[in-house]
This record gives C-alpha cells, sequence and structure tokens, in this order.
C-alpha cells in the first residue's frame, strides 16, 4: 500500500493521518511550524484508544496504527515516495499556490497532490504547475476520521486517472468520495449547509423560531432521514409512486415557500445577538471545548452505529 | 392519563396512537371509511413486535400498547371523554373546516383540539369556532413513532394554555415539540428542507453532481453532526469562539454562495428526467415499498441509537 504525505498538521491534518494510518498506509508527517508534526503525533496518540474502544480502528490496535505515522524532517522527506499527498495548510491563496508549486517539483511524477482546502477552488492554485493534470482538492468534512464525505473536485486540467485514482484511495480507506464535476464556490457540501443557514437565520430573524428550537426541528426531524438516506431518496420514498410523484404533489407547496427566501438575513445583524445570547444560555462560553468533546464522542457513537446498521 | 381521539386513521393516524398508547394513554380511533379504523389497528398488531424488538414501546408489552386502542362507533364516541384530539383528514381546506366544527361542537370543553397537517395554517380552518382558541397545529414528522419532531403552532386566537398544554403532552410521550411562534407556510421544518431541495435540484440540473452524490454529501457529511446538534449548535461548535467567530470568519464566503441561489430550477423539467432515471438504476420502482420498509428498520435503529447515545 502506497505511502502518504500530510503536509500541514492542525486538526484536518491530523485526522487524515488517522484514516489513512488505520487503513494500512504509511504516512508522513510534515508542518512548517517547528514541533507542530510531534505535536499531532502526540494528540493521535492519544485519541486513538477511544477510537478503538468504538471499534473505528479497522480492527488495528492503537499501536500499530501510530507506528505508521512518522515525523519528518523537510516537505522534500515527507513526500519523497508518496503515493498520495493530502496538503492542509491555512486557506490562503498566495500560501497554496507556494506549497503547490513546491509539491509539484518534490513530489515522484506518480503522486496525486490533493488539497483539502474548502474555500479555494484548485484552478486558483494549479494553473500554472507543470504537473498541473495531477492536482484535485480532495475536501473532507471535519473530523474526517469520524465523518466519511470527502468532496472529490478537479480543477478543468486535472486528468481522468487522477480523479479515479484519487476516488478509489479515498473508498479504499472507507471514506465517501463524491465527485463535484466542475468547479464551483462551496463546492456541494456547503452550498447545502449555506441553504439550511441561510433559512435558519432568516426564521429567527423574523422571529419564527428560537434557534434552539430550528435546531430542533433539523436534529430531531430532517437529519434523521437525511443521515442515512440523503434528500433526493427521502424524497423518492415519500410519494406512493416514488420522485416524479412526490415533484407532482408538492412542487406547487415548496415552490409558494422558496419565493419568499430571496432576501437573506444579515446573519452578523441584530439575530447574531438573538442567537448567541441563546446558545450561551444553553452553553456558557467556558463549556465550548468540552462540548466538542462531546461532540467528537457522539460522531464516534454514530459512525459506530452506522457500521453496524449498514447490514439491515 | 387522559384519552385522546385519532381521527383519520392513514399511515399518519396510524402513528400517532403508537406514540400516545406506548406512553399509556387511552386512544380511541375513528375513520369515516369503514373498516378503515380497523384496518389501521391491525396494521398496528402487525408493527409492534418490531418496535418491540428494537426498545421503542417504553417498556410496554406490545399487546398491552395494542390494549389501550380502541375503535369508536362515532366521531362523538371517539371524542367524548378525550383530554386531546388529533386530526389526520387529507390536506383539503374545505374538509377540515367541516371536520374542525364538528370536532368543535363534539369535544368535552376542556380538550385540545390539534391538525397534524402540514399544508395548511390553522387560522384557515379555525377561525368561526366557538372554540377557536383551544386549535392548535401538531404537524409531525413521518413517522411518528419513530421521529420525534411535533411543530406546534398556534393561530393568532390560540391561547397561551392551549400551547402549553399541548407541548408538554407532546414531552410527556417522547416526543420533541418546538413552538414556531407565527402562522408561516411550511412552518420551520419544510422550509428548511425547501431551502435544501431548492439547492439540490439546482445543483444537478446545472451539471455540478448527480443526484446520489448530493445525498451523500447530505448522508455521509452534513447530516451527522445534524442528526445529533442541528446547524446553529454545528455552527457554534466549528469555531474556537463559538458562533460569532463563526460568522465573522465565514459569512462572506456563504454569502458568495447564497447570491447564486436566488433562481430555482423547474423541479418537474429535464432534471427530473435525469434525477429519476439515476433513482431508477439504483432503485426500480418495483423495489419501492421494499425500500420503504428498510427506511424504517433504519429509522428504528437509529431511534434505539440515540436513547443510548443520549447518556454519553
Amino acid at each position: 500500500m502506497g505511502s502518504v504525505g500530510i503536509i500541514g498538521t492542525g486538526f484536518i491534518g491530523r485526522a487524515w493521518s488517522v484514516c489513512f494510518a488505520r487503513a494500512g498506509h504509511r504516512v508522513s508527517l510534515w508542518d512548517p511550524v517547528p514541533g507542530s508534526a510531534q505535536a499531532a503525533r502526540d494528540f493521535i496518540a492519544h485519541m486513538l484508544p477511544d477510537l478503538d474502544r468504538f471499534g473505528l480502528l479497522n480492527g488495528s490496535a492503537p499501536e500499530d496504527v501510530l507506528d505508521r505515522i512518522d515525523l519528518s524532517a523537510s516537505l522534500a522527506d515527507a513526500v519523497s515516495d508518496a503515493e498520495h499527498v493530502q496538503e492542509n495548510a491555512p486557506e490562503r491563496l498566495d500560501l497554496k499556490i507556494d506549497l503547490f508549486a513546491q509539491l509539484d517539483a518534490l513530489a515522484p511524477k506518480t503522486a496525486v497532490i490533493a488539497s483539502s482546502t474548502s474555500a479555494l477552488l484548485p484552478s486558483a492554485f494549479t494553473a500554472d504547475l507543470p504537473g498541473r493534470q495531477r492536482c484535485i482538492v480532495a475536501h473532507p468534512v471535519n473530523p474526517p476520521h469520524l465523518i466519511p464525505l470527502v468532496e472529490i473536485v478537479p480543477a478543468p486540467w486535472t486528468d481522468g486517472d487522477t480523479i479515479a485514482r484519487t476516488e478509489a484511495l479515498m473508498r479504499h480507506i472507507g471514506q465517501s468520495p463524491v465527485h463535484v464535476r466542475r468547479e464551483i464556490d462551496g463546492f456541494v457540501l456547503n452550498r447545502l449547509q449555506a441553504a439550511v443557514l441561510d433559512e435558519a437565520f432568516r426564521l429567527v430573524a423574523d422571529g419564527y423560531a428560537s434557534a434552539a428550537d430550528v435546531d430542533a426541528c433539523m436534529r430531531d426531524g430532517l437529519a434523521l432521514r437525511w443521515s442515512f438516506m440523503g434528500p433526493f431518496e427521502t424524497i423518492d420514498l415519500n410519494a406512493p409512486d416514488g420522485i416524479r410523484d412526490y415533484v407532482a404533489r408538492y412542487q406547487a407547496m415548496y415552490r409558494g415557500m422558496t419565493e419568499t427566501m430571496r432576501d437573506s438575513a444579515d446573519w452578523s445583524g441584530p439575530v447574531l445577538d438573538t442567537i448567541e445570547a441563546e446558545r450561551r444560555r444553553h452553553l456558557p462560553q467556558e463549556d465550548l471545548r468540552k462540548r466538542q468533546i462531546w461532540r467528537d464522542r457522539q460522531l464516534m457513537a454514530l459512525a459506530a452505529h452506522r457500521r453496524r446498521a449498514s447490514g439491515l
């Protein structure tokens, strides 16, 4: 199994390392900040036992997963025998342009060079590279070791082999790759999130519901079916004769709603005071970190549940 | 514990019956179509063992839950000693106006009269009733015995006591009530669904992704966190200093996306051919019913998981 170079070892880089290492790949970490890669490896060592308890290490022991993760002395070392490079630098265009030039020069000609960016289009930082055909975006959801979705976004010049190999690798390590066929801001996932957030802010801004009640509508309502089917399969099963039947029955009703969604609320306007005050009543600022740990344990339990339920 | 009259015994009425009966309430079924209430009770008898296996009967035996569900000979009988009436008639305004007039005349003055409607505003069918202050919408998600969310939607004249009692009853039987403070088409839940579906159809219509990949973005990505947090809590935990920090970092990025969401695709246009063909390749028309059974078993397993995970 090929080696993977992880460039940038913040939260995303660390989670990616777990994804690749638990699937049996050797992983080389590199970060320009001294000590950062070591801190990342320590962090991973700390989280592996918890993942093991939830059965999320593909049958490997935590120490074996950790053994597959090495620190590299330089960027060149990290990618020297890589089959796949996963870049996780801050979302700054100048930085990505510079980094991709180095990666394209240093990585074996056969390696795929993938960026974790959620905010930048691949054509914006790969246009001038000799190896631009092997550059691609593989955008994960935070944290990828608990959330399998990865958006595979080619630039116009990314070749089909690079797309196919990236998708195959992602599938091999147990992620769920989707193919975004053309570049678009937000790709697919964050566009769906944008649509929901925009309506959510509008509903609270206009006084129809509390933020907690909007959250409940999603958590205890919509997201249950969506968490194992998605929106199209949900409506395909929600009318006797499938999706065409559903659209015939309900399109007019939905159009009445979407026509009133043209104007966005200013998310940072007075509605933010309302929502923030409500959130801080439910969760004081000093408890945010504790709640993030709770979130990650919920994601672990849910991932374990999904593995069991996939056989139903 | 007070009795509940279930008026209309299609899928929603049946599921409501299970919700109330497993929580210990006596339930009286009535449907204008001869034999329908009996068919509903038989259907419920058939589904209870499965719910029992997943631990979803609140500790009652299936036969005890069934024993609490009676057939009524008339509308008057079904509501004669009701504390709560839950109406589940077809979504036709003339029909609801007629039915609510009867229910207001027949039910004890102390009963709350609730409609399951998703499409009609409560003010449209309760305005002229002497007891209009005790009429309300309690909109479930299908099926309510597996999806806890209930939208409580008062008309302008619904009194506070009716709102409070309906919310308390829903909480008591283990549902998750949210308060929609003012009438709006689609309430909250279907407006969030509308926002997602509209962007989903647009993305497929414009060739950015397949329907299956849009579904995967939700199923294996967004909906995981949303299924135990909702969208606001998700972003509150997705920036170091909470939701205000998140909005400061990302509002501009999201605004760029929502500005390109002003025009809807025609859901019943060519994109429907594309999506339907894709869905029917994954799931032939004749397998729709089988897949609905799979969906309900997935919902049962997820409901059981959520009860376990709530202690994490």
